[in-house]
């Protein structure tokens, strides 16, 4: 196998994850057929519609490569048949989920880089890439946006965005740091999700009685 | 009447009945004028403006030519002071936006193809267009986009853009044929309104006891 | 201090207020910090990446000047932290939240302009420089969108633009105009808070009985 064909293999896996993700979302809110899969569209390949419109590659990959737009349409389309066994498999969709949220922080930072993005822009454009998926998702289905309220799960993309940005100005940006990159953003989202670790929510009283 | 013309007149009629379906809906949630006319604005050129992003025709036609922008806006305020009759003309609109949704499917997929993108993203596009302006309307209404919960509506659009596509890969695109994709997913609305076709929604209960 | 610098300064306080105003709402909202400044990002810099799509001005200026992401980020941090005190700044804020309302309009419609879109489409951007980020804040948060419900906000925006439209078809867009066209969205907006005025809304009852 070449390594352009592993990258579509990995890309496409994330997508289908994402889609499954987006998929069960809107089968709990009881979505028909059609809903499913066009949320479970949204979750998979979202983010990346966003990035490619920011970063000025058009027409999106998702509308370009038509293996995208069929990898998210069967695997939401499976889950609408399949989900009473999907809701089984919810530890390995979480963890396939978080390596999807590594693979596309990567990806997503490297193209908006190549399309000469400054770094802070290009780190915002990979998280972006990584989790507009899932607010598209969440915004569908009336839900306000999980990965603002809980768990490190954007934290982890953007940590993730930076390590790429900060090798690719060393020249470092090869296939096996970009994959400790990825492995490094799908470690810290495991390792927080198994001890529940979450980013700080705001004091219910003012902690300080003020001037 | 010239062809481009009657083609004007009939984009701007589903402007017009998109604009009305989003101000009633507007209405409904007791919004101020503004917010109706904003809400019929989406409703009316949302899809129109996501398309154009998508295949980069910029700036949208909704923000080039006034007389997009101004059709819905007047359509919006009219149905802000009329809103009393509108609701009597309830069957009329239904017949309008099913007419819209076959129009736009048509004209959404076919510029999609001549910006040169791949059948199955150009497709997409389509219904896109055709299916966007409702989903931005709920959105901004705080509801689950009907289009994704029931009866067949974007299904309708899919298939019109399938056969847009296809008639234009045998090269049988023209005003004969593509009248009868707008008419087909006309007709194919319509029919499930009546009948109260609708798309299958997920088993509340597990399809099988599974292994 | 030259007028380059002036504007830029101008701009990024635009940002600022507007990122404060977002990030409020997510700790009213309680969300954790990550989506603090995220909403407040979105309030601040969602408005612009919209115009800078429409207007083909790719990568938006939120993602190729790293002052603007900073800004809002910041912004929204501190508001995280100081909430209590924020929330005794209400009438502060919303007298800044007019100033980058003027701003925005002004700059919003001239960038529009300046990328060639016909007159009434410029508008229609300024506008939505203006208002998107807090639209954008709204639907992150599951709320109807209040600049679609209430008060004179985004009419302010609007009549505005069309100022600015008119000086610049009369070849009077110089600082100074440009400066009052601001000072009158931020005068209009502070005087219907001032006195309550709103938009109408549509009657409860039927206006008249109807034929």
């Amino acid at each position: 196998m070449t390594t352009s064909t592993a990258l579509l293999l990995a890309d496409l896996a994330g997508v289908a994850v994402f889609a499954a993700s987006g998929a069960s979302a809107a089968v709990a809110k009881r979505l028909d057929l059609f809903g499913v899969v066009f949320v479970g569209f949204v979750a998979a390949l979202g983010g990346g519609i966003v990035r490619d419109l920011v970063i000025d590659e058009v027409p999106p990959l998702a509308f370009a490569d038509w293996r995208y737009a069929v990898t998210a349409a069967v695997t939401a389309a499976a889950v609408f048949w399949l989900h009473p066994q999907y809701a089984r498999l919810r530890t390995t969709v979480l963890v396939l989920d978080a390596a999807g949220l590594g693979l596309f922080t990567v990806t997503g930072t490297l193209k908006a880089l190549d399309a000469r993005v400054p770094a802070v822009g290009a780190c915002l454009i990979g998280m972006l890439t990584a989790i507009g998926g899932g607010l598209g998702r969440d915004l569908l289905t009336a839900e306000i946006p999980i990965v603002l309220r809980r768990e490190i799960y954007a934290m982890a993309a953007l940590a993730g965005s930076v390590a790429v940005a900060a090798l690719d100005a060393h020249g470092h940006a090869n296939a096996a740091w970009l994959t400790a990159a990825a492995a490094f953003v799908f470690a810290v989202r495991l390792v927080s999700l198994r001890r529940r670790w979450s980013a700080p929510v705001p004091a219910l009283h003012p902690p300080r009685p003020g001037p």
